[in-house]
């Protein structure tokens, strides 16, 4: 059967002209080659680039962090037996399986750039990646360094699968077992240059503020910056959002319009449902735009399913009495939100939202603590994550239709469970027997200490290591061919984008700013500018010019964040009012930083008033409003004398950018949007 | 892009009717089930059944032992980088790089079952196979346990590929980088209780018989036994036969035609082009069943292609000094034998084989030390056999025709190495800097302790573990999906026998001896019975009885060894002469233990001698020949009466079957046969 469908293929590894010189006899000859720089452009790592043309209405995919090959099996051999298989794992990508669907199988590579926040923008290849790399990976087809949440190897954001989704005109969903702050689920909520960054008061319950060990101080609010991975979750306002991690949202915000008052306010405030009970969950009836849902029921990441099993160095008494794994009552299946039952859910509420407007969604499904139970070397917590993943991904097979529906399967990067012949001399391991085929399976962890245990269940010389090994990815569904072969992470972004019909390429990506628009209205006092439809762009600049051609605010220009602009997420509109002296007139340039569109709005600033004329109150909308003296500004008229693009034009892109101001931290002044309707 | 060709699919799990009672909230409850049995019928461990109906001309599977996605991402990382690939693994399976031609890559499982010959026949699950059982599941379809070489859990013996390939008119192959007698190259040519059992004098020189250590007694010439591997491969006759081990052709035969003869001078004698010198490769013209192949270029395994690297314990110094990967000097690549020249040479020799009967062939390539190299903690030796085996493809991708040649590239087993993130604790690593990326490489090695290097440059303390890990499966060619999605190590048979339109089912290898015959000729004093395509069994049992009934001679009847009846491959065809009585009237009954099939022919004493007459020598011709006395009985003539079918009858099998006959050490007689042509 030769595949006739995949034409116009082509490879792209950039920068990717390696030769090996390769002395063949000579004794103690060392290879010697050119070294070649890492990808790190958007999309530049990608191995297949284009293949098929299957087109879904809906994706959904499944993530089991830390899944690599050897804990698929490790869950297999113990909860199927060897020859046994999962209900719903090793049903996608099984040909034939699902009433013929479309399927495929195959397997990806995972490293990552640079090394770390401390190296930013190095070119550098970094074998194993952790999931924020990983996730930034296939969230928005760009190599990034470990520690980036959505932001590319020199801290530029990369607009990812969700904005993306949204921007055009689907239901979103992203649902997860751990914090909703952590790195999977984040790199479809934020973009931070430390995934660390979970809320206003960093990676704490909001008791004590530590925000500066957490974050990078330009990013919070108070300093201009962007906000936390938490605050920026309510402004990309997906329609579900489940998972753990409440505790972030009882920090309170620093600074924007909520400062003062909590997350959870906050989200009350701007319209989510917000739910912290489990047994909730299934009466929620609707999730959208207006209302969308946010159900945090745990305080950090979400109970395990097991309890767990204990890891030891090689003990022969344990060798000959395996140990079976046992239900962890703390587990939220039995309050109804397991993995599960959460994926039932959003994909509920995320098919009613579409209001027969049949637009679809994607969303993303997060098993998060085969990982978190893998670094623990706890054989039954990763295995009860896995089952608790299968079990969520049969429950998906149940309620979509596959003629329609792209189903993915895939982990972010492989762990260091494996499963050896016998218990090893200093490696921990754990001996299982299976309850369905009654075998002795002996897990190793061979990646860290075997000191005692620390009050998390982990071990004190530091938990097992992320592997570097290539994963696998299975699809059923349109579009599932594009996972066969041998594909990268940044692979996955494309399958999804171009399976959904979205933007994926840089241009077309930057094409999505050829709407984008610039509106100067007064309210009150304030002269409120407003950025609409750079939705190609992540981060934009600006520069406010009077006639005399002197600029009066810019935004903040700083080598280390170029093209970044991490700002303000502050709920106010951008109030120019400051800066406008009376009778001058002024353009105000907007630029996407990514797109390269420009946008110039002219403005006048108010009229002269007449000498001794009386203030007025804000209120009093009367023309002019006040006396115009040193230091005290008052705003009486500002005149729109029109709009000109600088840039490119384009096709019409309808999501809401909000656009927002504040001072940055260095004495500047930034203008900063983030994509997604605002509710106040 | 729905698959339409997929119909009468089926998933084969046998005995897999496993379920789970898991109560869920209870604290420490265990899950209870009915413990399963391991499938362990020919075909009952498949899951996929049938797919596709791909149909090719030749079949070449490339195995790399213990060849895992962490050892392929190893190598990767390596040899090209992160973010590159492999010229000939990456491009297998890769949808739409190879012409259009059918791609499919997926996973497989590899479990055992039993636990070793001491267990034999015990229907348990192993998680981590040996390259034995793995090799016996992906060659003949059928799960064993560890140690086995193409026998069953219960010791019985299931045909090969290779057969099968032979029975079906096609050119066969067998190439490794080991000894040829090592698990993977034994699956293809014997059938063996004891992967160890190498040569008539064991796992040896052939400077000392410790025999008895290493194969089962009953299993060695002398004792009626099928013989050792090595005395197999030269029965088994493939077209052409490459690798290492020829120490253990300058054993002696113990037994048979050959006594006294070292293996090598035997291959001679039977018309095999044998040759060491790697040379001398490049210059073979022809290798056929009239003149089949063996070149055995090294004394054991065959040379790496790099140098051993250093494991170590954590060493902060060696972390801040990566080395790189140095060629050995003894590596045979450079004298002509690389494991990618065996390739070339041998595709090129098959090809011809088929002089333009257009039958094809199968041919296997074994890239056999990444596994012996990641038991010895050698990071550079690994990744340079790898490189071997990846050479080899990209040589078979150059030579071959993908419209009629299907290619798979897999592996036998997981195995030990991981890229990790930093030197492990206790566990052994190495440090490499890829000449490609520069990136560093920590590559641990965590199942086995840190001892002293032996002698071999493995550690003292044990080789590092296999692991259970399901592994990747790729492929290029007509069938080629067939690899897809979840498959297990013994679909791989059944891959291969489709798409070469080989017998796969029992019932179709049972039908191969439906055209079974037996003959019974006079040469000289000589009685010899000859039994014919029996080709749908790999043993048979006989019987003689006299005119009353009574049964003068019969297989041995072990229970211990029920219906395998390894037994001899003595050259001599099968003299009756001793059993058969002047004047009496027998009928010889042969039974194919696997087909069920029986073929009996009647056959007459000598004639009555007058009395008085002088003998004559066995040259003389003249009826009658001699005289009757006790104890020295001289066939004066053979009557064949004619032959009655019992079993089945079928279609034409042309491969020819030979007929030995020895004393089996019980006492008794033994009647066996091996398949091939045989040249004296």
């Amino acid at each position: 059967m030769t595949r006739k469908t995949h034409h116009a293929r082509k490879v792209i590894l950039a920068a990717l002209t390696a030769s090996i010189t390769l002395s063949v006899g000579g004794f103690g000859t060392a290879m010697a080659a050119n070294v070649t720089s890492a990808p790190t452009e958007h999309g530049a790592a990608q191995r297949i680039a284009t293949i098929g043309n299957g087109q879904a209405k809906n994706v959904i995919l499944f993530i089991g962090d830390g899944m690599g090959d050897s804990e698929i099996t490790v869950a297999r051999d113990y909860l199927h037996g060897a020859a046994g298989k999962f209900e719903g794992l090793d049903a996608i990508g099984q040909p034939g399986q699902l009433n013929d669907t479309e399927a495929g199988t195959g397997q990806y590579t995972t490293y990552s750039v640079g090394d770390g926040i401390a190296d930013k923008g190095k070119a550098s290849i970094t074998p194993v990646t952790d999931s924020a790399a990983s996730g930034s990976g296939w969230a928005t087809g760009t190599k990034t360094y470990n520690n980036a949440i959505d932001v590319d190897a020199n801290g530029n954001p990369q607009i990812n699968l969700l904005e993306l989704a949204k921007a055009a005109g689907k239901a979103t969903g992203n649902v997860t077992t751990a914090e909703i702050q952590d790195a999977t689920p984040a790199v479809l909520a934020s973009h931070s240059t430390l995934r660390s960054c979970y809320g206003p008061q960093g990676k704490t319950d909001g008791s004590s503020d530590n925000s500066a060990k957490n974050c990078e101080a330009s990013q919070l609010l108070q300093n201009g910056g962007i906000g936390s991975i938490s605050e920026q979750l309510l402004q990309t306002r997906a329609d579900v959002t489940l998972g753990g991690g409440n505790k972030y949202f009882k920090q309170t915000a620093q600074a924007g319009s909520y400062q003062g008052k909590t997350l959870e306010q906050q989200a009350t405030e701007r319209g989510y449902n917000y739910i912290t009970d489990p047994t909730q969950l299934a009466s929620v009836t609707e999730a959208n735009q207006d209302k969308p849902l946010i159900g945090l029921f745990s305080s950090g990441n979400m109970p395990t399913q097991y309890l767990p099993s204990e890891a030891t160095a090689q003990n022969s008494s344990k060798d000959g009495s395996p140990t079976q794994c046992t239900t962890n009552p703390e587990w939220l299946g039995t309050s109804g939100a397991s993995l599960s039952d959460m994926t039932d859910s959003a994909i509920s509420l995320l098919s009613k939202n579409q209001n027969g407007s049949s637009n679809g969604y994607f969303l993303q499904v997060e098993g998060a603590s085969i990982d978190k139970q893998d670094h623990n070397a706890n054989a039954c917590g990763q295995i009860g994550e896995t089952d608790d993943l299968d079990q969520a991904i049969a429950t998906a097979l149940k309620k979509v239709d596959l003629s329609n529906t792209l189903i993915i399967v895939t982990a972010d990067h492989a762990h260091t469970s494996q499963i050896v012949e016998s218990q090893p001399a200093y490696a921990l391991s754990t001996v299982l027997k299976s309850p369905v085929d009654g075998s002795k399976i002996v897990v190793a962890y061979g990646t860290a200490t075997a000191d005692a245990k620390n009050e998390n269940g982990g071990y004190n010389g530091g938990s097992m290591s992320h592997t570097g090994t290539q994963l696998r990815i299975a699809a059923s569904g349109p579009g599932a061919q594009r996972v066969s072969g041998l594909t990268d992470q940044t692979d996955n972004f494309f399958t999804i984008a171009k399976t959904l019909g979205l933007a994926s390429s840089s241009q077309e990506i930057a094409a999505l700013s050829n709407n984008a628009n610039v509106t100067v209205s007064k309210d009150g006092d304030a002269v409120n500018a407003q950025i609409t439809a750079f939705n190609g762009d992540a981060s934009v600049s600006y520069s406010l010019k009077n006639s005399a051609g002197t600029t009066v605010a810019q935004s903040v220009s700083d080598s280390s964040v170029s093209g970044l602009r991490l700002n303000t997420t502050a709920a106010t509109p951008i109030d120019l009012s400051t800066y406008l002296n009376e009778g001058e007139s002024y353009t105000l340039t907007v630029k996407g930083l990514q797109s390269g569109v420009e946008k110039t709005i002219s403005l006048q600033g108010p009229a002269k008033l007449a000498s001794g004329y009386i203030p007025v109150t804000p209120s009093d909308t009367a023309q002019p409003q006040g006396k115009n003296t040193a230091g005290n500004k008052v705003i009486s008229d500002v005149s729109t004398l029109g709009t000109k693009q600088l840039g490119r034009t384009g096709s019409t892109i309808v999501a809401v950018l909000l656009l927002m101001l504040a001072v940055g931290s260095t004495g500047g002044l930034i203008l900063a949007w983030r994509k997604g309707t605002f509710s106040k």
